[in-house]
């Protein structure tokens, strides 16, 4: 059994709308008269980050990844709660994880703490969030017309990863080892988005999901595409890890916040993903995080 | 750094009243005027489940643990959350995780999927329920002059483990494998008890925490506890993963769901917990689960 087999396993037991069939960032529960907004993430150590990573980069990034995920729907933080395996480098983990809970005002609610028993390790965070507008923006509703926009630039991340002991602190370091949930940003673009979600595994393959999910198909082009390092521009897009929004919107909206046209929404072709007129070759559109 | 101090360390860190100090089985946050019950437990390959074991159980298990601890709140469940490292088994851990969704009407809200890469495996479930009765209980409120009960009979898990194969589908066997969480009992009892909890790690650590949480002292009468095997009775009420419900009423209160009284609290004295009138002999309390 394949992962493609078992997340479709998984998505026919979802049959409860709040899960979004398990196509959204997060899911979106009815409770009370509001609306709950749940993601959860786990990063695995060796594939979600190196072996050498710095604790506190991976506290922080398993925060801010989930952050993220609540600023795609537009939603404020109320709390987390983090499962952690004990072992090296748990005094930094907590010096990160204070970091980025004080910097996002984000309450830790709870979680779960475990040996590790010599594995290599992985920790997971649940993030919870309010909802700031309804209906909360999913990734299933671009409608041809729309025009297709990506926040920032693209490919900051890659640059970081590379980056040698000198470049500590420039913007590459820190969007690679700390990056930044756009919740102000989700939550301004919330009223007026047709579909949103963060880019974490490449605008192509995040671009491809989108499409697919809201049964249209996405024309992009590629100069339009704000790249980080033009000379790379292939590989910033595709790398991922920016944690941009990306989003689609009618044509004549003001955006409330800086934003890059890259394409538009056109009703379901023969390919859910169009760059410059084609089809992309070949099956590697980006990150395919497991 | 070791366990207790990365745990004072989160505690000093979880100031939010909803987080109740990390001393309780679950978060319980206000949120649309309903008081949503928020718990997450990771179970590792090679401590919490054995290397051969059915990843039917684990699921099922995965799934339990944290229903039991929604149902010491008192909460009916709203949905889970389920990370999932993939491997072998993968099939067989969907089968239990439908069993066990469909055995207590949970809907799957979302996730997370990630390869291994070689680590050793690791599931972690994050469960919500919505508060029946408030205040919602917490192990906190044990006061002196309650008496202190439990559910059920202790020590089925402990038997389950050492079943042969000709016991499958025996009480102890589904014990150890198929762990029940008292959902409908918890209910039933919130609105009288003082302090509540699941027994996971076996009574007398249990007890004690809950003592040493509520401020005063446990006085446990040996002679009385429900054991399911008392040629082993210290064995039983040691070793844990029963989830039964432990919890303290006041003495006249007329339970709605059959337990056993075990004890008295008292005014905090010299030690937290006492069993016949003596504090317990060694550190070795129960399971000490990281």
């Amino acid at each position: 059994m394949n992962e493609l087999e078992f997340i479709a396993a998984l998505r026919a037991m979802a049959s409860e709308p709040a899960a979004r069939g398990l196509e959204d960032d997060a899911a979106v529960l009815e409770i009370g008269g509001e609306s709950l907004v749940l993601t959860q993430d786990t990063l695995v150590q060796g594939i979600h980050v190196r072996e050498d990573e710095d604790h506190a980069d991976i506290a922080w990034k398993l925060v801010a990844v989930n952050l993220s995920d609540l600023a795609a729907k537009g939603a404020e933080p109320v709390g987390v709660l983090i499962s952690h395996m004990l072992g090296t480098g748990d005094e930094r983990f907590l010096d990160g994880l204070s970091e980025v809970l004080g910097e996002f005002a984000v309450p830790l609610l709870g979680g779960d703490t475990t040996g590790s028993s010599g594995a290599r390790r992985s920790w997971t965070c649940t993030a919870l969030g309010r909802a700031t507008h309804r209906p909360v923006p999913d990734r299933r509703g671009a409608s041809s017309g729309d025009a297709i926009y990506v926040t920032g630039t693209l490919g900051l991340a890659m640059l970081g990863i590379d980056e040698d002991e000198r470049n500590i602190g420039s913007a590459a370091d820190l969007a690679y080892r700390r990056p930044w949930p756009l919740l102000a940003e989700g939550v301004a673009l919330a009223p007026l988005v047709t579909a949103m979600m963060d880019v974490s595994d490449g605008l192509f393959l995040d671009c491809r999901r989108m499409a697919l999910a809201s049964g249209v198909s996405f024309h992009l082009d590629s100069g339009s595409f704000p790249v980080a390092y033009p000379a790379r521009a292939d590989a910033c897009v595709r790398w991922g890890d920016d944690y941009q929004l990306l989003f689609t919107a009618p044509l004549d909206a003001a955006l409330p916040v800086p934003a890059t046209q890259i394409g538009l929404v056109d009703t379901r072709g023969f390919e859910p993903l169009w760059i410059d007129g084609r089809a992309p070759e070949g099956d590697w559109l980006g990150y395919q995080h497991d």
